[in-house]
């Protein structure tokens, strides 16, 4: 925690705003109020949750919201709830984090609370993981090069039809065929997969666009597999490039190209150095293999975002590795994931997640590399 | 929507934020900038997102933070694309909802802008399904329905053993083991269940355990799946309660109280009645058999919590079933679910997912009724 003048306020779902989940280890979809003075914690949920908040925290003190005993309507709102803290504390001047609801803010303003906005995140050593935290997140990584590995194999599997798609015995093979096996092994591994994607050919352009329909034989394949633990709510983050059959030759040097970046930004981590030198990385050797970036029409091609992000109770949390990112430290957890994006030829992108050591770095799970399947 | 004074901003995920979700069709994890001027929508999404944000909306203005064309480090930030996005539209004045982020509305005030916060939903209409939102919230209950079907069936096929234990075959029948049973089956339907609560005994007086451990003969079991669709995103919400074996007396008078209560909440609910109604109705039969509610050591028994709420993008939504909540109109979505839970004896919640009629309601999905099994 970081020097403060006040005490940490945050009101929200805990599902929504991961500090509080990390501070209590409580989560739940219903709004809470979560209160931090020096080291001690206190946490208002409503009379439902009273008996699960007090036994999956610790050392925190759990209030009921309705026996806040504040008269009036006034205690069934969030900003009643948050008044009948402070006023129990005695809390007169609280800090709060960029995204704080601005009506708690202003009722407590009103009623004579100093509320100052924190232009930075409140919970700094969320950036540095734990062992335990390591593990947690090195099940949801083993799960996602699970669920890589049949998906793999399900395309390796398949062959080609008369009209250039794929298909297993007679069934083709889709987009949402591929994303409906990744997620049941992730779901084997008590792991959900919201939005995997399964991109080929020019879909992949768009490294936000899950995929759908049928794959085709030849076409660069992007899977990408995030899960989130369903009990312990940490993530993971996996992405393989891969293609059946025969790549063209543009293709085929995209695809290297991306593999030298990521082996190159890889080469660069190290507690102390500066994110933006393995984006540079990166950078640096696409570029030297004559890729750059363009914006046609508003259409964006070529190296088109960060090399990487931290992951933990959020899927991207800090820190960057992009441009003018801050130092690495012993204990983050990284994403490095160079990619290349052509809507004519194809688009690649390798991704593995990594914890940032003393000396180098050591990865979560381990996935191998393939590209023709 | 209701008559404003100025344009509607909405800051932040759309996957955290519904209404951005409904208004749009868009959804990202990472935040966005979303204002609506009269019948004109805008959204301002990273260069990333550009095409699938056009491609996925419709009658919506998508802007490229990117292009907003502010100068310095100021349109990195979501007050700076926010800014951007105003000063294009040459808008002084917007309505806020009340979990506005406050950091944007001080940046905003800071530049003249005049920013009036909403003391209620921007989007009541989600509150009127369509057909469309009707036909997708019945998928995620038919999804529920048979995940239901597939975790009771589960259960009648266990025998017990000679601790009282549940077993298949050898293996023990556990919460854990029930509950990926269901989530699977949700997933065949392109659902995921996070949260999905198999609660056995004195672990479901707490209605929000999910629950964990070997499930015993002659306990009640509270089996709660409300899925998310993967896809589409609106929810589904199901909640049976069953027992294996022979229940207690005082367990029975508990089932009927509440399966008495579900059916009278059902019998009052029609456009325009007042939703506090199918509350009264539900507490007025658990009253009459002789259940009150009481609170000893921050424990609460009884009927503890609201007869039911709204179902949608949102698992809990309005309209609001309980006490001091506003008349029902045709087009809600509703859960009708009372329970009664009690420590020593066992729990029981029952609920089913409605739509409001003219005359009365039409279920989102059938699930028969089941106790013993």
């Amino acid at each position: 925690m970081k020097k403060l003048t006040g005490a940490v306020l945050l009101v929200g779902s805990p599902q929504n705003m991961p500090d509080i989940r990390y501070a209590t280890g409580f989560t739940a979809p219903d709004p809470v109020v979560f209160l931090q003075e020096g080291r001690k914690k206190h946490l208002v949920v409503s009379l439902l949750e009273l008996e699960r908040a007090r036994r999956v925290t610790k050392n925190v003190t759990i209030w009921a919201a309705e026996a806040l005993k504040i008269r009036g309507k006034f205690n069934r709102t969030l900003s009643g709830w948050t008044s009948g803290l402070l006023r129990q504390l005695e809390i007169r001047a609280v800090v709060v984090p960029p995204e704080f609801p601005i009506a708690v803010a202003e009722k407590l303003r009103q009623s004579g609370i100093r509320v100052r906005v924190s232009e930075s995140t409140l919970f700094p050593q969320r950036q540095i993981k734990t062992d335990e935290e390591l593990a947690r997140i090195a099940e949801c990584q083993r799960a996602a090069v699970q669920a890589m590995l049949a998906a793999v194999r399900h395309l390796a599997l398949a062959h080609v039809d008369g009209k250039g798609f794929l298909r297993v015995d007679m069934n083709l093979v889709t987009s949402e065929t591929i994303r409906a096996l990744i997620n049941k092994v992730l779901l084997d591994h008590h792991c959900m997969g919201q939005g995997t994607i399964v991109a080929g050919g020019p879909q992949a352009a768009d490294p936000h666009e899950v995929g759908f329909g049928p794959l085709r034989y030849g076409e660069s394949i992007v899977i990408d597999i995030f899960p989130q633990h369903l009990d312990h709510g940490y993530w993971g983050d996996l992405t393989r490039t891969v293609v059946k059959g025969a790549p063209s030759a543009a293709l085929q040097k995209i695809y290297h190209a991306v593999k030298a970046a990521h082996a190159a930004a890889l080469s660069m981590v190290k507690a102390g150095v500066t994110a933006s030198r393995v984006h540079e990385a990166a950078v640096s050797v696409i570029r030297r293999r004559g890729f750059q970036n363009s914006v046609t029409d508003g259409k964006t091609q070529g190296f088109i975002h960060s090399t990487g992000h931290g992951v933990g109770l959020n899927i991207h949390e800090m820190p960057r590795v992009g441009l003018r990112s801050a130092r690495l430290k012993t204990g983050n957890v990284i994403t490095v994931e160079p990619g290349l994006y052509y809507r004519e030829i194809g688009s690649v992108r390798i991704e593995d997640l990594i914890v940032v050591t003393p000396t180098g770095w050591k990865p979560l799970a381990v996935c191998e590399h393939f590209f023709q399947v």
